[in-house]
């Protein structure tokens, strides 16, 4: 008898015996409890109104359940998805209230659904491998059993034994039909979808006290527990709490997450679902949490809408369930006062109350330097967040060494993106994506996704021969993760991260190392030490995408003024219009940039002979899907090479008061004094001050003696500045 | 005897009689009830306390006083800029606290400008035709003059007779003499720099008690008082106080004008300069105020820089010295809590009191529909605001048919602009300079501001023959001014608003009619019907400058997705690469675009044939000097043509909820049943309703009763929906 089983045997006596209703969203008594507070606290009674205001307009109208037919954005898409939360709120409400009017609405959209259900097909617009029913992808027929389950359970109590029958059978069985036969191989993997999917099966089954699809819903469809919720928990996760596919999608993900595990807690509570893997669901909220940027939206990591930040709806579920279970956190209460509501839970009615007091609200998110592995061992690579200064003036980088990322990776091996005061600095693209957007492609995902923001050429590290990592291919990247040598974030004058990546290329080893510098006097700097060897020889391209204006570059290049054509045919680089470009040799590659009010330089080491690209995306775009934004990329020939690079926030540009100070870089000089499979010694001049950064390449103990040009240190590096070490 | 004479000698009497000092920024009496009230409001401490912060840093210290060498945004620019702050400050501190520390300091800085200053040739780095001597162009010098003039007067009662002449002589007599000798054409001119230069020699003058100095200020170097102060207050603004070169300009003159009045008023309150004019300067400031973006930037009429708003030092100044003129004002007082620091004289304690009691400060800036008059006698165009809605759903149409607007004057006869929601919906592309940007051509107007920004193409309204209005000769510009035939501002639902322009083309008369339309249900919309009458064949382009992202369109277009070249080759055409084209017959051209949370359409009707082009700007831009912009021009050929538009601002967008609304134009048809000389007669289905819109195009006379295509109404203009007067 598996783990699984045994854990399935408590669940379900009780659930069986009992049927308790509702013990999905909340039980009798916790809705007791928020119906007491509900004048008590401001935003508790703000987000009632507003969901009652949104359910008072439908009660006693004839509410559309259309037949299917519309893509993402389309009116029957929008209906639909517009009538599950009217549900939802409905049921809640009747709780609440005690008004039958509640229970009503639901039970008579619910009949319609029973009616319309067992009709249907896949849907016309289905384009997926996994087409939906009621929607044009059957993961929003997931969200769809997830929110009409839980209302089902809110009205339950109200409902006649033949309604049950009605709506069990012909709105829920032909959708779970439908999800654990037809679709069961995507129902049983390991991805987001099926957490939606799972969550979506088991909460009817609670909901309608069918052991069946609770069973199906935590094991698989097999059964054997080799799939289903808990392996869902098990292995999408690392021991961090890090989402492979990135913290977008762990937005994304966390939803079914917590409302399932809520209804299985309040099924059952022995079963303390939500302790499963050392609190695992906390773990991944915390950290999702810290990978976003002051202004809350989640760092684009694989594929990502920068828009999207965590007032969403998933991580106000999120947030207000684990603090019921997991208790008050000072960060979830600052997310909860931007999201600007609750829902009508325990957990909410404790945020409200607590914001009510204005107990310990922080002014401003708590972020810290962060470090995630990813993988189900936390050893397939990870990310590295640094961080730098506080609340507005809070400089992070981020280093990308992960696995692949499912279908939603990108090729961006040992990438990075630097964010400061809240603006992104040196950036990636993104998804090309228009979300509820109908003239775009009904909202999906478009061809540039794939095409252009999912390829290397796209993101901040090396390209080799204008081919994207694992020649841009998703069953090959997913068997290699990049690897962590070392970091080190005790000092925070200087934060160091180094990582490898080996497979990218085959006969390639590309390694590099991070310094997140503060230096005495002010400056905040980064030097990038970015080596590659080869068997071969080849061209490396290293991009720089950077938003903001170009104020001044050392470069002599010539610009494309009066004809622009693609940077490349292929892998991304068509999409790029070749704006300017320079040959470069012996020389100190710098370009300033102007972000807002501060300006930003990149200065690089060009020992031997280099080009020099400016490039803007837009080409080979007809349909108008990408946005329009700038890069520079060096580029290097040979058979190894290495990319020496400061990147420096400085001065202050204030178009008010018509003010500008520190406007050009402080870095004068980069040299490099030795640099081979053993150690790289920089030299590099900050004015007239010299900042010397040496590294082991092959030995990260932290305890080894090493000596190299003149310099002996302890460990894998050390930094000196003006001679004295940092 | 002029009436300046008379003025002259009633003010110069007391001046020689008494010369108490300070009598310049403010009185020993108004310092004295500044100090009583410093403790009492937060903002006025914490104003005290930043200047007395920047100013303590330096007391003791050697300040530089550089021989003069670089452009804006070098060291020795900036730092005389800082210089002539700090002498002001450490004045104000000096009367506020009696601390002999702070004369010392003024003292010291005063005697090293006037060893330096007769020592000064034309600044090395001149190329206006008005070159500085501590500045690369005077118009800097004056500033210096205006507040070290300033600084002397909060002084003088410490300084020896001995240590004031040396000043006089030093510091200040050589910089007078230039001005009003060798830069006299300039220090006479009609125009913002005069402002400057008339209230820095005056200031000297009444800070020195100098007779000769203030005559000249007043009346021009040749004391006629066909130039001077008060030349320059009654020709530089419109009866209702707009200026001719824009508000952002207002912004710059206003400065001078507030601190001059009020050295004036302070030397002899029985002048009432203040009332001059029947309160010009009350009014120059509340139409520039009006004359702004929810966000508080200047709207970019002529050469603006767009982030500049009325937050800056000069808005301080102004509001916080007519404050105590004018008596209280709720706008001024809205925006003196966004400046968050005041002056320290009577209207800043003023201010700081009324804030600090929370005394009516308004949640928003209270904008209203709003027409100024061009000219001296307001007959020379103008410009015109139509608002619709309030506070953070503002919506502001902009409408200019003004005079040229001198040096700084753009070629954009009959051009709108479109704001909403605090956003750039149609937008002009404002100034190309990077300001204080020494990299950027040391801050200076770059040439793509003429060459681009300034040309017809860059705004929106018609180009003829790819030329700008007037040849893009600004000598024929300032001749000639647009015309407005009627507004009608009284019906909310439907603002309107008719002008026309003769002169731009010789031989073409071009009429334009707003109509800003808030339709039953909800709809808002602006009508555009824009008639050209040629008396030959003709090529007509109206480009509608956009920001958003391209959602849809109507027109199947080619793109040049792998090749882009200009679109032209002169008057602007040549900074627009060509993204797309398409030609169109007998159709409505529609095209989407989103901006932010908001879908917005154009919709235009096509009768005969047109090319639609898509452009961004960047074509012919080695130096990376404009921002990369897209824009639709529709191309018509013919002698008369007609571009009946609507602009639709419609529906919703949310990225984090994924949801839209309203994401398609509700706009379906538009027919022209009806186009002369007479009448336009346009109707315009909005869904399944009709919308008439019927305008007599030679008539103004609003009781004039007109009939055309089986309607019949009185005044200019008509407008049914479904049938029902608007």
């Amino acid at each position: 008898m598996t783990i699984f089983f045994k854990i399935l045997l408590v669940l379900l006596i009780p659930v069986l015996a009992e049927a308790q209703h509702p013990n999905t969203f909340f039980t009798k008594k916790e809705a007791a409890e928020v119906k007491k507070n509900l004048a008590l606290y401001p935003l508790l009674n703000k987000s009632f109104i507003d969901i009652k205001k949104d359910v008072d307009y439908w009660v006693g109208k004839d509410v559309d359940v259309p037949f299917p037919k519309d893509p993402a954005g389309g009116y029957t898409h929008d209906k639909h998805k517009a009538n599950y939360t009217l549900m939802f709120n409905s049921g809640i409400l009747y709780n609440l209230t005690g008004d039958a009017k509640y229970a009503t609405l639901v039970k008579t959209m619910m009949l319609k659904y029973a009616a319309l259900n067992p009709t249907l097909k896949n849907h016309p617009e289905a384009t997926s491998s996994s087409p939906g029913r009621i929607f044009w992808q059957a993961l929003n027929d997931a969200n769809w059993m997830v929110y009409a389950g839980m209302a089902y359970d809110l009205v339950y109590n109200s409902l006649t034994l033949a309604e049950r029958k009605k709506i069990e059978d012909g709105a829920f069985k032909p959708e779970v039909d439908y999800f654990t036969t037809e679709l069961k191989d995507w129902f049983n993997l390991i991805h987001n979808h099926a957490v939606w999917a799972t969550a979506g099966v088991g909460i009817i089954g609670i909901a309608t006290n069918n052991l069946n699809y609770i069973d199906m819903a935590l094991k698989g469809t097999e059964k054997d527990g080799k799939t289903g919720f808990y392996a869902l928990m098990d292995n999408l996760f690392s021991p961090d709490g890090y989402y492979t596919e990135g913290p977008y999608y762990t937005r994304y993900a966390i939803l079914p997450y917590a409302v399932f595990a809520n209804a299985l807690n309040n099924s059952n509570p022995s079963l303390k679902i939500f302790e499963h893997r050392d609190r695992i669901l906390q773990k991944a909220l915390l950290t999702c949490l810290q990978q976003t940027n002051i202004d809350g939206t989640f760092y684009p990591f694989n594929d990502a809408l920068k828009e999207k930040d965590y007032t969403s709806n998933e991580l106000v579920t999120a947030i207000n369930i684990f603090w019921n279970v997991y208790g008050p956190d000072e960060n979830s209460l600052f997310v909860a006062k931007k999201q600007n509501r609750v829902m009508l839970n325990n957990g909410g009615t404790a945020i409200a109350a607590a914001i009510s007091k204005n107990k310990n609200v922080p002014a401003y998110f708590q972020y810290k330097s962060f470090e995630s592995g990813d993988g189900v061992n936390g050893k397939e690579g990870g990310v590295s967040i640094f961080r730098s200064g506080k609340n507005a003036d809070l400089s992070s980088l981020l280093f990308k060494y992960t696995s692949h990322g499912l279908s939603h990776g990108h090729f961006d091996k040992l990438g990075i993106m630097l964010y400061d005061k809240g603006n992104e600095i040196i950036t990636n693209y993104g998804s090309v994506r228009f979300i509820g957007v109908e003239q775009k492609y009904g909202g999906r995902y478009l061809p540039e996704n794939k095409k252009y923001a999912g390829q290397t050429i796209a993101h901040n590290t090396i390209v080799m021969d204008e081919t994207s990592h694992f020649n841009g291919k998703e069953e090959i990247a997913e068997k290699f993760h990049s690897e962590k040598l070392f970091s080190s974030f005790a000092n925070s004058a200087v934060q160091v991260v180094a990582a490898k990546e080996d497979n990218a290329y085959p006969g390639t080893h590309m390694q590099r190392t991070l310094y997140m510098l503060d230096l005495p006097g002010g400056n905040k700097m980064i030097a990038d030490i970015f080596n590659v060897r080869s068997e071969n020889q080849h061209q490396y391209d290293l991009p720089f995408q950077y938003s903001g204006s170009l104020i001044g570059t050392t470069v002599k290049y010539k610009a494309n003024a009066k004809k622009q054509e693609p940077l490349g045919k292929k892998n991304g680089y068509q999409y790029l219009w070749n704006v300017a470009s320079g040959s470069v040799a012996d020389t100190l590659v710098q370009l300033t940039f102007l972000n807002e009010h501060t300006y930003y330089t990149v200065s690089s080491l060009v020992q031997d002979t280099a080009q020099v690209f400016y490039t803007r995306t837009g080409a080979n775009d007809p349909d108008f899907n990408l946005r329009n934004e700038p890069a520079f990329i060096i580029r290097k020939k040979g058979q190894d090479q290495s990319f020496i690079s400061v990147i420096e926030i400085h001065g202050k540009f204030d178009p008010v008061y018509e003010f500008s100070s520190n406007a050009y870089p402080s870095v004068k000089q980069i040299k490099l004094l030795q640099n081979d499979d053993d150690y790289t010694v920089a030299e590099i001049m900050i004015g007239d001050k010299k900042l010397m950064i040496a590294q082991s390449n092959n030995n990260t103990d932290t305890k080894q003696v090493h000596s190299a040009m003149g310099l002996s240190w302890i460990g894998p590096f050390t930094v000196l500045f003006n001679n004295k070490k940092l």
